[in-house]
């Protein structure tokens, strides 16, 4: 039985009390242009990123690749992937790729064997799934996940401002859809619980919807949490706490545009401004929460 | 305006009295092994797709690639795919990419940028997108699809055995989810029906639910579907026929393993025989439904 990727990002957590994932989501109009001269695109993008990683990489355990920003670029945009992924994974963080993939089993299948086995070229630690295929499409990640340690965060309740139209739709026995999408992630992830009772299998739980998450974490208590939407989109650290467990434990929240974009708010150079905006969110949250 | 893609697809089924979309998502061991000596995977697969392609591109008026089997194959899978989207579009046939994106906002502008923009390397005609993000997660691609003429297929029922799991949920109006977010599609439509009365923006409608393809056909009548599960899913033409208007429009089936593994059953090169196949499939529908 392989180490559980969820109980080493946990590990990873604890050790640098810091339960924050920064999301790598680069535009190549987030850099400012003395730093993109004589360079393609790509290289460009590589090399902010490189710069925030290992501005932060003590700080923060982890990094949440978000896979549009490199399939924007084309095929290029797959070589920046691989890199981007060499990048985080030598800096000793764990790589979450944001990929929300969904299909068919066989399809998933190709999807898993893509991000979720060893020796694939874009292996990723943890992945994200879109649950709206029901079991028989999220089955082949669960089962890869099982053999390899790897995890997956499979979307619940969505940070966007019209994740309700769907998710909130009242079912027949009087619960939100998500309550019900919740209830399966749950089964799917009672055959992988680690050492410190969280499952491989955990969940996407935006901290938009603050009173939502707090009543997922009640419902949920061995489903770790991936928790977008602190930052830019607009959550204060309040809005997170009850994501979190009694321990300080259960949630790892990302933080994309306020961390590579600190340089526009705090000036100077991206990684010196990354890094202060991470001590920042760091101390915000330990300041609502006991980690 | 541009032309819209929806209008040039119904526009070569009726020309071809050919309802059907042939699924590139070949995996190497679909390939006889002397097809592949000396070849790179990713050689031995475009020469694959390629035969394929021109065996049946006046027959079949589109073709669906499904990405995964692409991604599979690492950074050079995307390369593949550039060449794919290519050899397709050269044949005549409609290109749909089956990607099944779904995000907030901004990542799903960037999925959009990506797939349906003018001059993006991988733009395709048609996109299938995952509607659980709800409005502002498929507005991008909507909005891109009214200023290219580009179309989506939004899946409302899959074709798998676990679709029913979320998809068919009761809610508090007494219908099933899958009804739901058939409203929605409709109405993210409503601003982009070309001339044969069906919209732009189509939703996904697996041949394995014939009823509720019947009943959906009802209530989204200007809604176009991209109907998976004929063949090797188990659906057969009078399975389908539900998914059809009264004049033997309104639908596009899908046939991925059945054509691409022909050879199997048939005999003979893997070209000849998807033709067949694709002859085949052609006279079965057309025995179910009038075109």
């Amino acid at each position: 039985m392989p180490d559980l990727q969820i109980d080493i990002l946990i590990d990873a957590i604890k050790a640098r009390k810091d339960p924050t994932v920064v999301g790598l989501d680069t535009r190549i109009d987030y850099i400012p242009p003395e730093m993109t001269k004589g360079l393609s695109p790509t290289e460009a993008i590589l090399a902010y990123d490189k710069s925030i990683v290992d501005a932060v990489a003590d700080i923060i355990p982890a990094a949440k690749i978000q896979i549009a920003y490199f399939e924007m670029l084309g095929p290029d945009g797959i070589d920046l992937l691989k890199e981007t992924i060499s990048i985080v994974r030598r800096s000793g963080m764990s790589v979450i790729l944001d990929a929300k993939r969904g299909d068919i089993g066989s399809t998933a299948s190709a999807y898993s064997e893509a991000y979720l086995k060893d020796g694939a070229e874009l292996a990723s630690d943890f992945l994200t799934v879109n649950p709206y295929f029901g079991t028989d499409g999220v089955k082949p990640f669960i089962d890869d996940c099982a053999s390899t340690g790897r995890g997956l965060f499979v979307l619940v309740k969505t940070s966007n401002p019209s994740s309700g139209e769907l998710q909130d739709i009242l079912t027949d026995d009087g619960r939100p859809l998500y309550e019900r999408v919740a209830d399966r992630v749950k089964s799917w992830g009672s055959g992988t619980i680690g050492r410190h009772g969280y499952s491989s299998i955990g969940a996407v739980v935006g901290a938009t919807y603050p009173e939502q998450g707090a009543s997922l974490r009640r419902s949920m208590p061995n489903t770790f949490f991936l928790v977008p939407g602190y930052g830019a989109q607009g959550a204060s650290a309040k809005d997170i706490s009850g994501c979190f467990d009694g321990e300080g434990s259960g949630a790892i929240v990302n933080a994309s545009r306020s961390i590579l974009l600190a340089y526009r708010k705090h000036g100077g150079t991206p990684a010196d401004a990354a890094r202060k905006e991470a001590i920042r969110m760091r101390d915000d949250i330990a300041s609502a929460i006991k980690i």
